[in-house]
C-alpha cells in the first residue's frame, strides 16, 4: 500500500500490529478517528498509555486491579479455601458473568506451550503452588482450555502439587446447554457419558 | 461487562468507540498490549496523536498530504487537464494501485446524504467547481460508489458543472473480470450490454 504522507503510514502501521487487524482495517480505523473531534483521538491515546504505564495486578491472584488486592481476593465474602485457575483476566469475567462462583482466583497468564517458548517460569505457577502451601486453599478448581497445551499446564501443576493434600478439580466438560447431540464431537459426547450426573443434581443452580 | 480496573474499563471504552469493534474486541485488543512491551502503545498512541493534530490536506485534491500540495499534484508529469472525483482517499490508494490513471484526483470527503445530514457544503464539492471554472480541467471522471447517495452527488456535481463546458464521465460499470454472468446481478449484467464495447477494445491495457 502507497500512502500520501508518511503520518499516515505510520498510524496505520501501528494500528495494524494489534492481532486481527490488517492495514486495510487500520487504514478505516485511521481513517475514521481523521472524521471525528480530536478529543477522540487524545481520549483514545491516553486511555492506553495510562493503562500501560499504570497497570497493576493483584498480588495474590494476578488479576488485573487498581489495587494491591484485587475487589474479588479482598472481598471477605468469598471463600478463600477454594481457587479457580485460569489463563486469562477474560475466563475470571465469563465466571464472574455466572454469578455460580463464590471462590477466588488465579489467573496463569497463559499456558504451558513449548512451541510459543512458553514455560512454567513464565506464567505464574510457582506463586500458585506457594499459595497452596501455605495451607489456606482447599481446593483447586483448573478451568484452562482444553487443548494440548491446557491439559499440558494442568498435569504439570497437578504433579507440583502432589502431597500437598489439596484437593484438585477440573470444570465439567460436556454438550453445552440448548446444544443438539448429533452435532456434538464425539470426544466430548463420549465424556460426558462417562462422567454422566445423578438427574436429580442436574438442576442445581443455588 | 464488569471489569476488574477503571483503567482497563476506560481504554476498553475508548477501544470500543471505533467502528467494527466491539467491547469484546476491544478487550483482545487491549489485553494484548499489556502483553507487549510498552514501547508499542507508546509508539501506537503517538502516532495517532500526531497524525490527528498534525495532518495536512492538499490543498488541490484534499487528499491527505505531508506537503501543501500531494505528490499527485505537484507531479509534472500527471495530466493535469483530467481530473478524478473521489469520496475518500482509500479510493485514490486504489486507483493508483491499478498503474492505469496518469491525471489528477479530487476527494469529496463522502457524499451527499440527508439521513446522515451531509449536504454539498460538507464536502469539497465547490472547490471542486471551482477549479473547474478556473479552465484547467478538460474532463472529470466522476467515481463514486453507485448508490443512490452517490449518484445523487454526481448528479448535483453534473448540474453544477451546467455551462462549463467541461466533459463528465463515469467510470465503466460491469462484470467484473473473473466473474461468472449467472451469478451477476441483473442491474449489472443489463447495463454491461447496454454499455458494451468494441472488442478490439477491451484488451488495451497500457
Amino acid at each position: 500500500m502507497d500512502f500520501s504522507s508518511k503520518l499516515l503510514e505510520n498510524a496505520v502501521y501501528e494500528m495494524s500490529q494489534l492481532p486481527g487487524i490488517g492495514k486495510r482495517t487500520a487504514l478505516r480505523l485511521v481513517l475514521h478517528l481523521l472524521k471525528q473531534p480530536e478529543r477522540q483521538t487524545e481520549n483514545l491515546s491516553n486511555a492506553l498509555t495510562k493503562l500501560r504505564t499504570m497497570v497493576q495486578f493483584c498480588k495474590k491472584c494476578h488479576n488485573i486491579s487498581d489495587t494491591v488486592l484485587c475487589e474479588i481476593c479482598s472481598n471477605p465474602k468469598r471463600d478463600a479455601s477454594l481457587v479457580c485457575v485460569v489463563e486469562d483476566i477474560r475466563d475470571v469475567m465469563a465466571i464472574e458473568n455466572t454469578g455460580q462462583y463464590r471462590g477466588l482466583y488465579h489467573v496463569l497468564g497463559g499456558k504451558i506451550s513449548p512451541i510459543e517458548g512458553m514455560g512454567p517460569q513464565d506464567l505464574t505457577i510457582y506463586s500458585l503452588i506457594n499459595k497452596v502451601k501455605e495451607g489456606e486453599v482447599q481446593e483447586l478448581i483448573l478451568a484452562l482450555s482444553s487443548t494440548m497445551e491446557g491439559d499440558t499446564t494442568n498435569f504439570y501443576i497437578f504433579k507440583q502439587l502432589e502431597g500437598t493434600g489439596v484437593k484438585t478439580s477440573t470444570i465439567a466438560r460436556g454438550i453445552a446447554v440448548g446444544d443438539e447431540l448429533e452435532y456434538a464431537d464425539e470426544v466430548t459426547l463420549g465424556r460426558s457419558i462417562l462422567n454422566r450426573i445423578p438427574f436429580e443434581g442436574s438442576f442445581s443452580n443455588k
